[in-house]
């Protein structure tokens, strides 16, 4: 089980580093802690969950308005949210080698008492008993800004886009004239001074978030917490995610935060077993009550029905484009067999998703079909991210699509030139193939890559 | 004139504020420093400009790819850059009031000496002579990564994406298979930690770039240094910028780092002068030499043609998403009077950099136009940004699309129920009015839209 695991998650960061999705960040220089740089393909695969999320969030709805919060803002913000005073974790050291664990990561932490249980041994230098006790850790990563290094002048990254909606909440109502419900969304970067990152890029310091606050009448809020774990739920299946690689968990009432009405996960059978996704929180009105409390401004709402001022309650879904992306190669990867007995890797992605939209290969490296090629490719990049291939023969090409994902290969052969002005439109799943008219060619294959 | 300056800065900054562009960051806090979070038509307006980028630089390009490298990397990069020795600003104290002050800020600066000339009067206090020597002040924001503050886990914000490049050229060329010349482009936020940030979004602690480095054979450098300083400055140009908005500045031989080849700014009218819009900067080798220096890895490229192992050249065109923005607003705004004397305020933006492309207007807020309207903006959410709209008059509403610089008001009225199933299409500018069947609407809009 342990090496089916590991060869699994092996086999994806190959693929990753091998052919450009994912690097270790400055590389160059071994690396840095848990951090990744996103190569060419892995940049358009970014680029197509983000406007895939956006599209679905935003864009195509009535009811939810975008926003852009800064990384580094007022740290009154995190006094408010209480992540200045709670977002830690319990630290221990080892006494005998210094070395320094996440205490609630062993299996000697006891949750009740928020200690460790003894006997305990050290995972690096096995010396027993040897723990100080937990320190709280907060995970907040500090910066500095002005010239001068003190306390007046400390500042956060922020460790969540959630509260920059909050915080907004007075001026989009205002601004965009909503009434409830409506929603605010936002994605961009977050960093949390993780202890123990790791598994790829599943938990990182840094990572990109897509979060979005959707306000409510309180009476409303269980309806639309419903709502959302179930829309948010089919987006993964739209997407193209398998149904068996998808369940749903629901936190346990006695773990829930006392203000929260509720939490719902969206799992993903990872190579290590099921694991958080998405979570999508019922969080009541406590994040504006905070805000308003801590501001010292209004930020009630005037429901023009009831005539009452209300503080609305709060449904949110948040997701990180890094986990998205993972879980997109992990369940898209296949190494098919024929029935000659020859392997293929493929990755069935989605082709609203896929890095390359379309590859354009002339059957040969040949002089007058480069020509043709170039030509075509230059016409369809004006609408698809693209690549163009002429190394090797046409079969290695097809492959190396496969491997990336792409589900539509355009092929130009002599026929094209000498007979029909058409080319074959290849697909990455089934292999077919199909003769289409150039001047076709782009609605074509639009119809194919624009099906959400 | 300085009156002039204030009054339009003024307005553009109360225009973002009043309808949802640009907020101060966390404001209810009382706003932080020099930060912004931007609104619902914000955010419209940065992601069509970043697309409008990524659009001209990569996807429709056959020689760039994309990358997004990590906001905290390995601090070995600023080592090599020369950022963690060289990135400073000069600043000086005031010994009486204790303000401080960025000397090359001050008319007294000798930019020869880099010192003060006397006699020097503090702004803060009017002391005279009464400033401390000039100390050199790092501009990268610093951080901590791991559980203690220690100088072993001091880690920097990115002070530009450049760099995320250079240490990742080597992946890049060999991922994609890459030949001379072939770029590699970015967008994300950078942070320095600015003492006089201003000008609204002009100058912020953060920013996001957008930079591409173009790799060359270094006898080709200043070929490619023409190409692109013309090519950007048709970019401008192309998304609307006046032309008499618009001028070069070629910094002087004497001005540039040592190994410079030259560097030209695209250079933009501000309310308070010609100041720095987008910078082209040939860089010869300098930055792949002192990585490979820094790495001890081989950063060289293998030249098929010559059989020679060289190191690359680089030109890099350089620009900022927020200044972008500004000067889009900047150029775009217009307060025209008609006939009747009355006011309009427009913003005259290109449609593919609109924040909202398409508005859907009832005539009037009608049982049967309501329904009629509602099915239009259905239709059309699917395929543009939009915003429906059907309170007060037909007229207040056109306005309030004219403000934010839709350039397309779609108008449903009793004739489309009634009598020929069509819409009317009001464009912005001129203000005419054409009548369109809605079966052929999304098409129309479309070919108004899609213009580039």
């Amino acid at each position: 089980m342990v090496v089916n695991e590991r060869v699994e998650m092996e086999k994806i960061v190959s693929l990753c580093k091998r052919r450009g999705f994912v690097f270790p960040s400055a590389e160059i220089y071994g690396g840095f802690a848990n951090a990744w740089d996103y190569g060419p393909l892995g940049v358009e695969m970014r680029r197509r969950i983000r406007d895939a999320w956006w599209r679905a969030m935003v864009t195509e709805r009535d009811d939810v308005a975008g926003l852009e919060g800064a990384i580094v803002t007022n740290p009154r913000v995190w006094e408010a949210s209480g992540h200045l005073k709670h977002f830690t974790d319990p630290l221990v050291d080892c006494r005998t080698c210094n070395f320094r664990f996440r205490a609630d990561d062993l299996p000697e932490w006891d949750d009740e008492a928020r200690a460790l249980r003894q006997p305990t041994t050290c995972r690096n230098c096995n010396a027993t008993n040897s723990f100080t006790e937990a320190r709280q850790f907060n995970m907040m990563l500090k910066t500095f800004i002005g010239p001068v290094e003190d306390a007046a002048a400390v500042a956060y990254l922020r460790p969540e886009t959630a509260q920059g909606m909050f915080v907004n909440f007075e001026n989009v109502l205002t601004t965009s004239r909503r009434k409830l419900p409506f929603g605010i969304a936002q994605t961009g970067k977050s960093f949390r001074n993780e202890i123990t990152p790791g598994n790829f890029i599943f938990r990182t310091r840094e990572f990109e978030q897509m979060e979005m606050e959707y306000f409510c009448r309180p009476e409303d809020g269980f309806r639309w917490f419903d709502y959302w774990r179930d829309e948010r739920y089919q987006w993964y299946r739209r997407i193209g995610i398998k149904e068996t690689s998808l369940r749903r968990y629901d936190h346990p009432r006695e773990k829930l935060s006392h203000y929260s009405g509720g939490t719902t996960d969206i799992e993903f059978a990872f190579p290590w077993g099921w694991g958080e996704l998405e979570g999508v929180a019922y969080r009541t009105n406590y994040d504006l009550s905070q805000h308003q409390q801590f501001s010292g401004r209004n930020l009630t709402y005037y429901d023009e029905e009831t005539k009452e001022h209300i503080i609305p309650h709060v449904v949110e879904p948040a997701v990180g484009v890094d986990r998205i992306m993972l879980i997109l190669l992990l369940d898209a990867y296949d190494e098919e067999t024929d029935s000659k007995g020859e392997t293929r890797t493929v990755l069935h992605l989605h082709p609203a998703i896929a890095p390359v939209q379309v590859a354009i290969l002339p059957l040969s490296r040949n002089e007058k079909l480069v020509p043709k090629a170039r030509e075509v490719w230059a016409l369809l990049r004006r609408h698809f991210v693209t690549q163009y291939d002429d190394a090797q023969s046409i079969g290695r090409r097809y492959r190396r699509q496969d491997e990336i994902g792409t589900p539509f290969c355009v092929t130009v052969d002599f026929q094209t030139i000498e007979e029909d002005n058409a080319v074959t439109i290849r697909e990455r799943d089934s292999m077919a193939q199909e003769r289409v008219p150039l001047p076709e060619l782009v609605d074509r294959l639009r119809e194919k890559t624009d099906v959400f």
